[in-house]
């Protein structure tokens, strides 16, 4: 299967921004693999609406569940135009003025038409967003039951029209700024899981699930 | 001057969530204080576009900054609807079921129309942005030049159409999936700033600045 590569698109060029696009699908990958949190962008009546949601990647697509209940669920059902970004900070990018303060960051944005996943596939799809989140959890726990598969919607959105913008360099000062006793740098962001804590007496005799130290040691935001 | 209060109306309340809506303005002043990235949705064609981008809030408005050179920031300058998302993830929701595991969260959606600020007051917006990222920076480097000012645009979105939504309680399981020798409980979130690196050999000889340091005790993201 050829797919197109990121970036190629007119409309993933909209935005005249210095930082490098990255014309790579593994390193597109790579940030979807290191987030949990996308914002999905509707066009509602030609008026544009947010919401943030989770998501899992699987393969070429994201995978994106929310409850049947929820309107923006089924417009995106329905197969309306969406959006997507993943964002993920890495650093503030402190220079000698305000022109050239910047953020370092990890920049998705992914165009597409969601389809939903009903049948069969419904209760693997789930399981393997489940995973997404906390790895192995989906084999952890029991099988969600038809009333709770009814209760929620499955979206699958392929990756096929994203792009992917990094900025991870250092301080780009004017040169006659530099030797005039300001400070310029980078203060490195990190998110950080802190110690999981037990719901409940059941809970604190048991032992922190594999799922659970898996996202501990690597966590997603 | 009366606001209108978040959430209050139809759009804010398109999304059937269970979580708590927060009528507070206190409340969402805080979210959004306590956040530097947002996501902007724009329409463009009847089809949705997202783009990341720093903010600060000054009273009771979002100040956003940009080239003048971007297509994004020239429809927003021009009046287009814009919706505004910042959300901050604060802890991962294990239960004993995939269907009832979440996530912890504060969410902020707006709506409105941004105005471009130009003339005299557009330095000091751009002030007011720099020490929203890193407190008391502007008056640690120089003003900004009459041709930085030029190739920067700078909008402020008035806060009267916005939402909050917030969970941040416990695991909420099924009674039945109790004392089935499944762990349940919350891993939390945080986001941490790292030591700052200088930039060069200047900056190594200097000390840390006082607006780096006021980010580093309390960071942002």
């Amino acid at each position: 299967m050829t797919l197109p590569k990121p970036g190629s698109s007119e409309r993933t060029q909209l935005n005249r921004m210095r930082e490098r696009a990255v014309d790579d699908r593994t390193a597109l990958y790579e940030v979807l693999d290191s987030n949990i949190l996308c914002h999905i962008a509707l066009s509602i009546d030609s008026e544009p609406v947010i919401l943030p949601y989770g998501y899992t990647r699987d393969g070429d697509r994201l995978l994106i569940h929310g409850s049947s209940g929820a309107r923006f669920m089924r417009l995106m059902a329905e197969g309306a135009p969406v959006c997507i970004s993943v964002t993920e900070l890495t650093a503030i990018v402190v220079a000698r003025s305000t022109f050239n303060s910047s953020m370092n960051y990890l920049s998705a944005v992914i165009f597409g038409r969601a389809v939903e996943i009903a049948g069969e596939a419904k209760a693997r799809a789930l399981e393997i967003v489940s995973d997404g989140f906390l790895p192995g959890r989906s084999s952890e726990v029991r099988a969600s039951t038809k009333k709770e598969l009814a209760a929620t919607i499955v979206l699958s959105v392929p990756l096929d029209e994203a792009s992917l913008k990094i900025r991870e360099h250092g301080v780009e000062d004017e040169p006659e700024d530099i030797g005039t006793g300001v400070w310029a740098g980078l203060i490195p962001l990190t998110r950080v899981a802190q110690d999981p804590i037990a719901d409940d007496d059941e809970s604190r005799q048991l032992p922190v699930p594999e799922s659970v130290r898996a996202f501990i040691a690597k966590p997603k935001a």
